[in-house]
This record gives structure tokens, C-alpha cells and sequence, in this order.
């Protein structure tokens, strides 16, 4: 099935992708951790070194309207496959979470440049802005490839500093109104595939170096608020309170129950109760619940349960309950065969592979929603462990990812010589 | 069995006693209530205005050591009958907690100053400081008088501002280190009254407008930190978790359920959880933790329930838990014989009466540790609601307040007269 383009000669070389992020992580780390925050001069800096990696190769190297960073390899076909990740971290991040993906889609590009001219034009993508860490908007460059960003939401954006969305943008060369015509990018993309790591305890759990994607769960985010009656906590009996901290307490566990029985994920991690001292019974109590499932209609039953249940706490505890909605993104489906020669990939480099959902989302979610069949290959995460200098993955791991991605990018190619398995259509929603 | 001193003549008038309060209200409040906070200039204006009235009385005025404000009315017997309450407040506090009984206590020996020479001394008592609003440390003139302050104890708080407690007590002419000398003034006391606003709900609840306090209950406070491992929100598995969101909230119903379980009470009034974001599980957890009740030995049981359940959660979770302790204050049982002359002087001026423990400490918890027999007289409070400006009680209840205070007094009075229960002892530990 795999044809000439899967030939050793041509083999990504993972040691020179993990050379390249040792190589990063000095020049954009601290001891603190990963330092590349999109907009920020480090950030910039981690491009310039991607722009001087790229030098080398006979690619065309292009940023987009939407800050995206292209390197394009011309192939017989000028339709395209896109490799991707991000090279922007949250602050004090670690050294893996999206550099992986670019690191190791660079390494691929680099093995493809010594070969042949490959039956379909190859991209790089650094997608700008993954984290959303400084104005608290993720996924901001591949919402705006994707035709997803609309300006008017993200305008009044501003950093901790003050600094508003648009002016940041500006420094960097991106004028937000412009944004959306980078979604021209994808109109001739037939696949997307994204290396990345897992970030959650899965694969580590199942003694798997490797996992591919099949589904981003879809998740509800909401900010619940008890109103109760403040009053001493010495001299009010139990029966005359109206406790919002109990009311909250009685969610939370709620929330967790209805996660277990649907089989979903659901969070309560944070909490804040009004006046919120030893002395007094709380006057009121805000909780953020977050709820994600790769079902929608499980994730809606879990989100139902979760107000049903508030609303009787509500009515037992004396304590009025108001939801405010923060975030509703439905399950997004990557592409079957994508997901199915991503296995094959996986397997021919481990012997083994498990499919699983992500509960993080992704810049390949919003290529998927765009209705680019799209995929990803997690590599293992030590202890699950992201967001934080001490992130990592045990070196064969990476390894093996960058030796799968590679793979993956061969079958593509060889299929899309073939003409199978490029079609594009919708993506598949909450695949089970 | 009350004597001529109950007579109608020398009755005390409590319209002058809300009439006072009205004024003081006025001049030492504003728009967001009462901001008598001890050691600060509006507090020693509220002093002020308290001698002003007593300038027309037959009494001597002196500060003792620890600040307490005493106003001696000389009776046939060196021994004294004391009458207080405190006329400091919390910032934005309301207008009756604690200046009700100075005002009380301020008619009372009005109108006994009018009639023949008592045969006890009786003294008006403003106690310094009862509430600790400004450095955290409540009762500090009463435990002072009680022989219970340690200097070393309070000596490096400090208020929000950086300023030191002994400079504080020091601009209104007390010496932290001589504080405890005070403790002379309660070693001729053979009575202590005091009247206050309940400060909950249970009088209101019963349609009473008064009662007497047996006890104040004993209080066990805590700080309580769960440790769990903060990890992704989305894509952490439910059984992967180590969430101390959720053991806090399972041992917020454990403590209620207690409190239920031995007919106590206990609050948790504040719950902070790190990082604290929504889309992460949390790492840990603080909550406060207070348990309160009247009997010694089921206030041990509540806590140690609520210990075992934290470290059956701790074990179920996988979130090792952490108890430091805040403050630990047994139960004091006042007096038996003055609660019932203090049931009796209810009585006859409501036709009911209900004796209750005090939930909240007092001043005269501190009096009654130190061996003098003492009482409190409660006023119902309008939907159990203080420190806080809306704070309230129905102007006939306070004036039946004052009445049943007036009575009280001059019943023990005419019994001290006649020798009968003004014996010192030790106070009763948790009645029943």
C-alpha cells in the first residue's frame, strides 16, 4: 500500500527534530519554562530561528493575514497537504506543546526536500496564536484560516498590561480587520496532519508511546452563581441558613457524578464564595463548570443533568442559581481515513496504537470544522502533565512521533498520488 | 421577691436609651453604617459622647489599663454589680451591636443614681476593643479584665495599613505591656449584666422579643488544604484525577451533616482553590472549617467526625489533607443563678421568655471565665442580620430590652442586699 515515497533513504531524521527543540528551548526558555507567548518579541524570535531552519530548503516561506507562517514545498499537484502545529506557549509552559508538531513537520519537509518532487504540494503551518495565553482568545490564527474568526469578537480584547488585541497585532505585522482573508489558505488543502503531544495520561496509563486522534471532545463552560444569606456562623442554626457554599459543594459533586455516568469529563476548578471569611456563612458563591464529551448529545444530557440538578439544590438550600454560558464548542470529527492510515502509520512504528479522543482542543479541530479531512498523532505525556516547565516525553516517544508523522505524510502522498482518500466533505461530528 | 428598688419611681426610661442611641448613630456613623472600629478617632469621638452623658451623674469615670471605660456609681457594699457592652464596631457595622448595652447599662444608672444609695457599687463597663475588627484580635479589653491576655500574644499584629498594635493602643493612652494589670477591676465584681442584640434569627423565629443566654458556645476553627495534582480539564479521565475541589466539597456536606448530627452548627465560610481556573482540575485546596456548640464534649465529637470523614476523602481521592487549627474556645456556662433572675425579669416585662446559647462571642463569655458569675440578655434581631448596616430590632423590643435589664438589676441588687447569689465560683462548663 505504501509506495517508493516510504523508502529509508528518504527517512525523517528525529534526532535532528529533537536537536531542533533543544535548540528552541534555549533560545526561548527560562528556568521558568517555555517563554513563547504569541506577540511577544520571544515568540518572534522562535519564528526568526524557524525562518533561518527553513533557509536551507526549496520551500517558499509566506505569512498570512492572519499572522499564519507558511512554507511551502511545490509538488506535481498544487493542491496541497498541510503539516502543522504552533510554536507560541502559555507563560512559564513547556518545551513540547505545539513546538513538537512544527519541529517535527519541519524534519518531515527537510526528508521530503531530498527526494523527488512529491505528487501534491506540502505545507508547513505555524499557526499564530494557538494558546490565546496574553488576550485569552485560543486558536486565533487557525480560526481566521479556518473562516471561523469574526474581528468584531475579538476588537475589545486587551492583555493584562492594557494593550488592546489590535495593537499588538499591528506590531507583529497583522491587521486584525484583515484576518479573515487568510481562510483562502485551506481552499486548496486536501489533508491536514498534526503531531502533538498528549498532554493528559492516557497513552502513559496504557503503556503506549503513541496515539492517533479520531475526535476533539466538544465542551459547555459556564460560570454557576448561588446566591445565599449571609449570616454569623455562630449564631445562625442549620435549619434557618441559606448556605451557598453547601449549594456549590452539592454541584460540584453533581457535576463529577453526571461526568462518570455519561462516560465525559466535567470540572469544577474554580470556586469563590462572597465575603468569603471563617466567621460567616457565604452570601454567595461563583463556580466555573466545565463539561466536555466527544458525544454532543451526551455532552448536552451532561450539561442538562448538571441544571436540573443545580435547580433542585437551589430550591432545597434557599439558594437561587443563575448559569452563565463562557464557552459552547461542539465534538469536531477528524477525517476516517485520515484517522484509519494514521493507525497504520502508528502502528507500523510501534506495534501497537490506541485511538482516542482529545480533550484539549486544537488548531486541527478548527482545520476539521473548515471540512479539511485533518488528523493527529499524540506522543505520550510523562505523568500528564503540560502547561508547565516540567512537561515532557520520554525521547524514543518523540522519536517514534516524528518516524509516524513521517510515515503518515508518505501514505498521504502515495494515496493522493492514487487519487484516494483526498476528498474533501464535512467533517464527522462526535464519531463514537 | 423583688424589692423596693423595683419601684415604678426610679424605673429606667427607655426612650432615653434609644434616644441616645439615635445620637450616637449620628454622630458616629455614616451612609454604610456605624465605624466605631476601636483605637481610631471615630471610636474615641463615641467615648466622648459617653461621658458627656455621664458628666450629669453622681459617678467617677477612669480608663483602666487595658482601655475599659468604667463609671462607678459607689453603693452601700465595696462590691460591685457591673452592667456593659462594648461601643465599638465593625467598619460599616450597625448601630446596636454592642452600643445597646452601654447604652443600657448608661440609663440603668441613671435612673438608679436617682434613687438611694445602692447596697452594692455598681458599675457601667465599656469594654475596648470587643470586636478586633482592626487587628483581628476580638475581646481584648474584656480578656484583659479576665486575667486572659498575653502581650507576647498580640503584640506584633498589625493593622491593614502596617500599623503596629501597641502604637495604635498607644495613641489612645494604653500600654500593651501594662494590659494585663487591668485585671484588678473584676476582683470586686460579684455580678456582671450585659445586654445585646441576639445577632440570629432564633428569637424572631420564636415571636420573642427577648431571651436569656445560658451559654456561649465553644468554637473549634480551622484551616483545612487538601493536596491534589492540578491537570487538564479536558483531557485528564475522571478516574485519573486527584481533584481537592471535589474532597472539599465532600467534606463541606461531612461538616454540615455533623453540625446536624450533634445539634451544633459549623460553617464553611470561605473555600479558595489553586491555580484556580476553569479549565484545570486544581492542584489544592484551602477551606475554613468552624464548628460550634454548647456542650464541650459534642463540640469534640463534631470535630473529630468531620477529621476521620477528611481522611476518608483524602484516601478515596488520592488528596492527602492537611488540619491547622485557628482557635480553640471551650463552651462557658454563665451563671444559673442569674440566669434565672434574668428569666424571671424577661418574663415580667414580656410574658415570655426563651433561654438560648450565644453563638457569637462575648465579653461576658471573658467575665464568666474569669469566675464572676455573670448573664446575658438578648433583644431580637430583625432577620437575624448584624454587622452590617441594615443591622435592626423593633424599637418595643429594645425598649423591653432596657426594661428587663433595669429589672434584672435591681433584683440582684436587693438579693445582694439580702447575701443570696452573688457568690463567687468557677464558671459552669457547657450546661445543659
Amino acid at each position: 500500500m505504501v509506495g517508493d515515497l516510504v523508502g529509508e533513504q528518504m527517512r525523517a531524521d528525529p534526532g535532528r527534530a529533537l536537536a531542533g527543540l533543544e535548540g528552541l528551548r534555549e533560545l526561548t526558555g527560562t528556568e521558568a519554562g517555555a517563554q513563547r507567548v504569541a506577540w511577544t518579541p520571544t515568540w518572534a524570535r522562535a519564528r526568526v530561528w524557524l525562518r533561518e531552519q527553513l533557509v536551507a530548503l526549496p520551500v517558499e516561506v509566506q505569512i498570512d493575514e492572519a499572522g499564519n507562517l507558511w512554507a511551502e514545498l511545490a509538488g506535481a499537484d498544487p493542491r496541497a497537504l498541510v503539516i502543522g502545529s504552533h510554536l507560541d506557549s502559555v507563560p512559564d509552559g513547556g518545551w513540547l506543546d505545539g513546538s513538537l508538531g512544527v519541529l517535527g513537520a519541519l524534519e518531515v519537509l527537510r526528508a521530503l526536500s531530498a527526494g523527488p518532487r512529491p505528487p501534491l504540494t506540502v505545507r508547513l503551518v505555524d499557526w499564530a496564536d494557538e494558546e490565546g495565553a496574553r488576550f485569552g482568545r485560543s486558536l486565533l490564527g487557525s480560526s481566521a484560516a479556518a473562516g471561523l474568526l469574526d474581528p468584531a469578537e475579538v476588537r475589545d480584547l486587551h492583555d493584562a498590561a492594557g494593550v488592546a488585541l489590535p495593537d499588538a497585532l499591528r506590531e507583529h505585522g497583522v491587521e486584525l480587520e484583515a484576518m479573515p482573508r487568510a481562510a483562502r489558505r485551506l481552499r486548496d488543502v486536501v489533508s491536514y496532519v498534526e503531531l502533538h503531544i498528549e498532554q493528559g495520561p492516557v497513552l502513559e496509563a496504557a503503556s503506549l508511546p503513541l496515539g492517533v486522534v479520531d475526535v476533539v471532545v466538544g465542551a459547555r463552560r459556564h460560570r454557576v452563581r448561588f446566591e445565599g444569606r449571609s449570616s454569623h456562623a455562630g449564631s445562625t442554626p442549620m435549619p434557618a441558613r441559606r448556605d451557598p457554599v453547601v449549594a456549590a459543594a452539592r454541584l460540584a459533586l453533581a457535576v463529577r457524578a453526571g461526568a462518570v455516568t455519561e462516560a465525559g469529563v466535567a470540572t469544577v476548578g474554580a470556586i469563590h464564595a462572597e465575603p468569603g471569611i471563617p466567621t460567616a456563612v457565604a452570601g454567595s458563591v461563583e463556580l466555573f463548570v466545565d463539561q466536555r464529551h466527544r458525544d454532543a448529545d451526551a455532552l448536552a444530557r451532561m450539561l442538562e443533568a448538571a441544571q436540573a440538578e443545580s435547580q433542585t439544590i437551589a430550591a432545597e438550600e434557599g439558594t437561587p442559581v443563575h448559569w452563565s454560558r463562557l464557552q459552547e464548542v461542539a465534538p469536531v470529527g477528524f477525517d476516517k481515513r485520515l484517522v484509519g492510515a494514521a493507525e497504520r502509520s502508528v502502528r507500523a512504528v510501534t506495534g501497537d496504537c490506541l485511538v482516542l479522543p482529545s480533550g484539549a482542543l486544537h488548531d486541527a479541530a478548527m482545520v476539521a470544522r473548515a471540512g479539511v479531512p485533518a488528523v493527529m498523532l499524540f506522543v505520550q505525556s510523562i505523568d500528564g502533565i503540560s502547561h508547565n516547565r516540567v512537561e515532557d516525553s520520554h525521547a524514543e516517544h518523540l522519536a517514534d512521533g516524528v518516524l509516524a508523522l513521517d510515515r503518515l505524510v508518505r501514505e498521504v502522498l502515495s494515496e493522493g498520488g492514487g487519487g484516494r482518500g483526498l476528498s474533501r466533505g464535512a467533517p464527522t461530528a462526535g464519531v463514537d
